[in-house]
């Protein structure tokens, strides 16, 4: 869907490259149908290397019992080890009408781009969809709590995420909260929230955190410790406070990304019973990138987080903000803006934060410089990539 | 160019995007021009900072005397050091009617999109041209003296380019030499080639090489050593034979490439001016990135060169080869393959080989990686960005 949006993005930029191009139609339909065809063929994969490989599938709602066993579909299973891995599901909040808004799910399962969007939530998956609803033409607004989208992110990304989202015709309605939702005879929704009434809105999207899935499966009956929201405490190797019980990737609440459960997984599988003692995921310096417009990418510390860790004189911060070359023939300019998060006196660099056009493949290289505690010598005595935007990383003044 | 070129690209790729578009017009004139204003205000703006710095700029061609002076336009100049950065020209190859043809500068000075387009070469400006020339729609060939482009890269992207060439309609000419160029009087071209005539053609354009600008600088008074085709030899830290004469750039013929220059340029600066002494660029990992469809990025040493220089059982390699996602949806897909080069034991990486959508940007942060000492492990330590085409690189089997 990001590709989709990138592809309205060019057209408006075609005119600028030259090419004077009329669109006669738009069939979110078609791209909805070839996605689902591409997932489910992925999906089928999946289960057939799964099988491939022996694994015995149940299909069930699976819960605990008392004595440490997993039942499903009336059959009780017991193993030496047990591995929570239920994930979690967006959260709706509790207020009147809120039923008729739909989730991250919900929005695959829409047959037709909706004419008029309210997306509720400021983290990267409200970020995702608005840009998409809003490259692809939709009326879209975004409503959040405080005054800028994806707040946990260094202050720089989250200023120019939220100032290019307005830039490309994003309505974001800060400190708005929806009070109460109701359903007009057309189908359309009215929304009564703390910053006025919204109507004649077809779709609602609730983008407002994720909860795990820990409230229906018995884990109670085990003594598995969770914290405030649910999620499963773990150790650092994926150890529950149940001996035997371990738990990865969402349902544990921390950095909610598919190759971190995975990475996670591979490593307890590898401890368990590769005989690979020891071995765990390292947590730190694991890099994200948020398919906004443009993309967004990150790793390790805000500016604000590694003044607190190492003290603000023990800093240096390097930052620039440049126009792509991409752009150089455009109308409407896009910029790149980076930052590196330094501690002196080495200058090694304990975050790295991006947002402009190329960020999302630019990132996992530097991430494994990072992560191998790269300096921001070793950067600079790299040889320079031109013309690219990643050089500007390694030129830094 | 390039850019243009993609926008070409992605109107193809509209339709499996949803996007009924209709081409009415391209416009080749007015991205020349919107190019040709912003390149001379890139160059005003240097020729403003140059001034701004004080340095003082003399226009007109510059020999050097016995005495070891610079004499331009009647003056002579004396200096403690004395820099040669005279750069190359694209060599013409002798044969009768090679005049007809044009060169990479004569690229940029087109007012239109040739019909007919032959070019001479294998090296990069070649692919990289009629990468252009093919995706806007003109009729396009490229004439190699052997059997694949790009043959000083590693064996996978020269194949893999050669192949995407053809497949994206370029007429691929192996063994082919052109042995004479007739214009006819309608402005057309005739070639007379080794492997059969070509008549028609609209524009030819030699990219077989460039020669370095030693020719006519009165560089052999001096006695400064050159090498067999003219480059001026220097050492590691761009020291002529001959004391104070120092020189950097294509004019030495080693890594033709902008930043190159760049980083000498500093380094020499600063061991002669800021006493860092011992300051040089290492000339070993530099990165490049060809602006092939679709673009290669590359650092290190080939396979074969590893093989040579380790042994064939030191060496072991990973390689994949996937559609990236954003070809899930499209008719016509294309592939995107990499390839580790490793040292055993440790399995440190000493070359990276890639060629697919993004490898442009995704290359500068692996350059840093790699130049660190990067192994293997250290690519597999970091945890992968999903979806992205780069996170193969480490998750690599």
């Amino acid at each position: 869907m990001y590709n989709t949006a990138m592809h309205a993005e060019f057209i408006h930029e075609h005119k600028d490259y030259g090419f004077d191009v009329e669109v006669k139609k738009f069939d979110w339909s078609h791209v909805k149908h070839t996605r689902d065809a591409y997932i489910k063929r992925l999906n089928d994969i999946y289960a057939s290397n799964l099988e491939k490989s022996g694994v015995e599938k149940l299909v069930g709602h699976a819960t605990f019992t008392e004595d440490k066993c997993v039942e499903v579909n009336g059959n009780k299973y017991a193993a030496k080890h047990i591995l929570i891995a239920t994930g979690g599901r967006p959260s709706i909040p509790n207020v009147p009408g809120a039923e008729y808004g739909i989730n991250s799910d919900g929005f695959f399962e829409l047959e037709d781009l909706p004419k008029k969007v309210v997306i509720v939530g400021a983290g990267y998956i409200a970020v995702e969809l608005a840009g998409i609803f809003n490259a692809l033409g939709a009326d879209t607004s975004i409503l959040i709590r405080f005054d800028q989208v994806l707040r946990t992110f260094d202050e720089m990304i989250s200023s120019f995420v939220t100032d290019a989202m307005e830039k490309a015709g994003v309505k974001v309605m800060r400190s708005a909260q929806v009070k109460s939702v109701t359903k007009k005879p057309d189908g359309t929704l009215t929304l009564d929230t703390t910053a006025g009434q919204m109507s004649e809105v077809n779709c609602l999207l609730w983008a407002i955190g994720r909860v795990p899935n820990t409230d229906n499966i018995g884990i109670e009956k085990l003594g598995v410790e969770l914290d405030k929201q649910g999620h499963i405490k773990v150790d650092e190797y994926q150890d529950t406070s149940v001996s035997g019980i371990h738990a990865l990737g969402d349902v544990c609440g921390k950095f909610l990304l598919t190759p971190v459960a995975i990475a996670a997984g591979r490593r307890l599988a590898h401890r368990l019973f590769d005989n690979k003692k020891g071995l765990k995921l390292d947590y730190s310096n694991i890099p994200t990138v948020v398919f906004a417009h443009p993309p967004v990418g990150t790793i390790g510390l805000t500016e604000v987080e590694a003044q607190q860790k190492y003290g603000s004189d023990k800093i240096k911060i390097y930052r620039t903000t440049f126009t792509p070359m991409y752009y150089a023939l455009s109308e409407v300019k896009s910029k790149c803006s980076m930052k590196l998060v330094c501690v002196l006196p080495e200058e090694k660099i304990v975050g790295l934060h991006m947002v402009g056009q190329g960020c999302d493949e630019m990132l996992q290289g530097f991430a494994v410089a990072i992560k191998m505690g790269a300096t921001k010598a070793d950067f600079d005595n790299t040889v320079a990539i031109h013309p690219t935007s990643a050089e500007e990383l390694v030129t830094m003044r």
